[in-house]
């Protein structure tokens, strides 16, 4: 057996989420990708595939990382292509090779980079909607920088995570979050970036729906504050929709 | 009978075009927005719209015009959001209000502008396909730019137009062609913009596949002159997918 690694890109709009499900109503990233695997024959059994981490339903990746034990002649890097001849257009390998013998694209994984993309306007535009999420007036972004700043650090996300999480501790430490201005050729989007060590069940979501509270002044940096010292679930701001998130990228040691 | 104007985005990935086709099969921007707007019972007799011009099936647009005439109670600046309450998600109005006695969406245009979106991977991004074509290779920006020059102003575009077009005169004058890179959160696109005082069918499109043909240097300048002086439709590039074309603008005097 050789361990291999994956990037793969998805659409998450028709998915509901990374996880398999075992039923077959609920379309997921991971049975598609196995199915179509294993449909392949090239393998000398059936593969299994682990990602860094789930993504929840019609939450999207730009370079998801997975790995798998599989045994084949197709060499590493054509593998991509492979899949890739099978798989439907909504997601894609980017990249296959082969992984040291140790390499697990969960465990192995030292730090996650979501995106979470917003834009202002009055109303929904169409070219947009599919991954980004409209508000309807520009948030203060200078309080938002100095929420995140409060975030930013080891802490415990407690009041951020949902209440029916099994992570059996929710102290986790963020390395950055950068709220930019990008244009676009739509018109000018929001970009929150948010990297952290791990992330707990609907965490970046629930962090942007605060820092959104900030922006708008609903909310203040003691709110902030309180909700990481207290664990106070209802002190946060709202879970913002899965379509605006995407996750961005997962680094590796070395 | 007042006349108005409406600013619509679509998504052109599940329209047949802008054009009433009067077959039931085939989805159409106008039929929608003609038989929505009709089915809210607030104006005295059944709407017709006219836009600034047809866009071809699966082309999207950012900001197409339209104007129509009618009789209603709904103040013109409300008529927007009352229609955008009963359309599909993939089309909106973005902006609606009064026009000009005079005013005609396609005869009162001025100028257009369309933006051709492409990317440069060896294989395919699920969040980028709807509205972005991939090309396996970075073009040579400085020679389509040298053949974009030759392009703008008042030429013959008879070799850039599709055999069957029905326009009477096939002389148009492009403004100006820019070709950009921009970068996006998944990764950096090309984006070639078209200004001109009209277009005929598919010119955009064969436009820009003559421009990429220059860029990879399997055409010279001199068959990019060659094209406009012989109209020839053979000497030209491939017409490029519809998907990765948008309406970008169209200018009105005043």
């Amino acid at each position: 057996m050789q361990n291999y690694f994956l990037v793969l890109s998805y659409n998450g709009t028709h998915f509901n989420g990374w996880q398999a499900q075992g039923k077959a109503s609920l379309r997921t990233v991971q049975e598609v990708l196995e199915n179509t695997v294993n449909s392949l024959n090239i393998f000398c059994s059936p593969v299994k595939i682990t990602a860094s981490g789930r993504t929840d339903a019609g939450v999207h990746a730009l370079n998801q990382v997975c790995s798998f034990a599989a045994q084949t002649t197709v060499p590493p890097e054509k593998l991509a292509d492979c899949f890739n001849a099978k798989l439907p257009p909504d997601v894609r390998v980017q990249k296959s090779g082969l992984a040291p013998e140790n390499f697990d694209a969960c465990r192995s994984a030292k730090q996650k980079t979501y995106v979470y993309s917003l834009y202002v306007s009055e109303r929904e535009n169409p070219l947009k909607e599919e991954y980004c999420v409209k508000i309807l007036a520009a948030p203060d972004l200078d309080a938002m920088r100095s929420a995140a700043e409060i975030l930013t650090g080891e802490h415990d996300f407690k009041a951020f995570c949902a209440s029916n999480s099994s992570a059996k501790t929710t102290v986790r430490t963020i390395y950055s979050i950068k709220i930019l201005q990008e244009p676009t050729f739509t018109g000018e989007e929001m970009r929150v970036y948010v990297t952290g060590n791990g992330f707990l069940y609907n965490m970046v979501r629930t962090l942007v729906g605060t820092l959104l509270d900030v922006g708008f002044h609903k909310k203040s940096l003691q709110d902030v504050e309180y909700a990481l010292t207290s664990g106070d679930r209802s002190s946060v701001g709202k879970t913002m929709p899965a379509k605006g998130l995407c996750l961005y990228s997962v680094e590796y040691k070395n």
